[in-house]
């Protein structure tokens, strides 16, 4: 079964760990907002999860960056800052740049300027961490995610999210280049020709949502004849992980799994889904959810281990399958 | 006393830590024929040796590079280059990219694509380094020294250098942006305003012998009315440490200390220098450079440790003010 999964960094990583084990053709398509430029590298934090994660070199404590990491050059780039002025703006103290990680940054950064794609340096990436499965930037034009906040002014996403906890009120995000950016090539075929379409339990907002934003990208989610269902990531009125409650409540949408669900919106009334999964914790709202024409139901959705993951996948899948039968 | 010094890398440097504690006012003017450019970044390997020498911060083993190294990153590039086929050109496995002096070169590179001159950099890299001199390259232009092979292929110095030790017989040296190079800010000045000029006991060819290729320099060490004084590289026949032999006799020069005094020639010739000092090994060469026109003696030239270089440096201030005195 062809299986096309929109996901962001940490929850979509793990997640995809768990669909890769059923055996199916899976897509991932990943959100390239959190893309920044520190020192002339360009650093993918989403991708760069997806795929130490599925090649097994991920941090397994941290979810991002690389198990067993030194932080020589961040440390030696520190001295710098604090004995050169002209050092200090280049070098963000609050950003975790990994010796190991910094390799994949330089290869990355050197293909780019040569004029290689995204989608083909993250097709190369993925020879060395044999991922199993193809990953696609959701775009291979340029894309940043800046915070608005209460004064006005932007952030870089990566400032507001790493170096501020995400603690300072967000008025909404200005997501830079998001409007001339066109998929990567692959990207609306895997949605136009999958079987099922997921959308990952990943930030609805900075990850998803910015996938989202990329023109033809929505469209071909209310075009393809694939049934498309959406994992929550909010379970108990909280993220799983990360501070999507932040972001949520930057773009005034509630921090329930019922709340991103209509912020996704059933497809038949102009959304993405058909189908939304929500935690047993919130099995409250399956009824009215369904009343609102999603097909929901509720089912574990902690990621806990490998198996935990794979059964949620399972269950994405299957409640896919049942929306198929029911045309 | 203003001293100007022209010179290398690691022989330079070595060299200006015994010529710093005679406590002058000294100017180093440091060969930039070695840089090259790896992945994006701008290495300077003589610039870099000097300053982390004259800082303390050199390998005192290697002579380049920083004491407490580790090659984190580069084993890592090796991990790509083993197994993504795109990387493997990108990735000199040669070259020994060390994890702190990359700190070095992503800084230096982010300035200069930021439009900051190579002598701005190198005056704030000074600043973290304390170097206690000045330190300015021959050129904020971009030279690089590439090696003729008997093939008529060329090869950039530093992989015929690091890589192949000098081995691979040179028929010629190539220093593509040597022609258009006009000397950095401040070049020629300390050239003119200096009471007294040192060659220091750098390679002749591949280091003092590319700054006089860049118009102007060697111009101005004909000009000044300051003596210009050498220190011999080669002593007893061959060079103290390095390949110099191997780039003689590319261009046809014996690796003799007067051979060298002679490629150099003196002043009312049409050459560079006035005086020269070689080791108490050559002191047979003495009378012969002397009829020749060169002011020479004969001094221990083997830089065993700090205080036997500062007297090397204090026996070529001494020659060149009695040069002074004599005119």
């Amino acid at each position: 079964m062809r299986i096309t999964a929109l996901c962001g960094g940490i929850g979509g990583a793990r997640f995809l760990l768990g669909l890769r084990t059923l055996g199916h053709d899976v897509t991932a398509i990943a959100n390239t907002g959190d893309d920044m430029t520190v020192l002339g590298l360009r650093i993918c934090p989403d991708l760069d999860s997806i795929v130490y994660t599925l090649g097994d070199g991920v941090s397994v404590e941290r979810g991002w960056g690389r198990e067993g990491e030194t932080f020589r050059v961040r440390d030696e780039l520190a001295a710098y800052a604090g004995s050169v002025a002209a050092a200090e703006p280049l070098v963000p103290s609050w950003f975790g740049l990994g010796d190991l990680d910094l390799a994949t940054h330089l290869l990355r950064s050197r293909w780019l300027a040569d004029g290689v794609s995204l989608s083909t340096v993250t097709q190369w990436l993925c020879e060395r961490w044999h991922t199993g499965i193809r990953v696609v930037p959701a775009s291979d034009d340029r894309i940043e995610t800046h915070v608005r906040l209460g004064d006005g002014s932007l952030i870089h996403f990566q400032e507001w999210w790493v170096r501020h906890r995400a603690q300072l009120p967000a008025t909404g995000f200005d997501v830079q280049g998001a409007a001339g950016a066109k998929p990567a090539p692959g990207v609306v075929e895997a949605i136009m020709e999958a079987d099922v379409v997921v959308l990952a339990p990943s930030n609805p907002v900075v990850s998803i949502g910015i996938i989202l934003q990329i023109a033809g990208i929505a469209a071909a989610l209310r075009a393809t004849a694939a049934p498309v269902v959406g994992l929550s990531p909010i379970v108990g009125g909280a993220p799983v992980r990360g501070m999507a409650d932040a972001c949520l409540s930057a773009i005034g949408v509630a921090t329930t799994a019922d709340a991103v669900a209509r912020h996704y919106g059933t497809r038949r009334d102009g959304g993405v889904i058909d189908g939304w999964l929500v935690d047993d914790a919130d099995r409250d709202v399956v009824d009215a959810l369904a009343d609102s024409g999603f097909a929901c139901r509720a089912v574990p959705l902690l990621m806990h281990d490998i198996a935990a993951t794979a059964a949620m996948a399972h269950a994405a899948i299957d409640l896919a399958e049942g929306l198929e039968d029911a045309r």
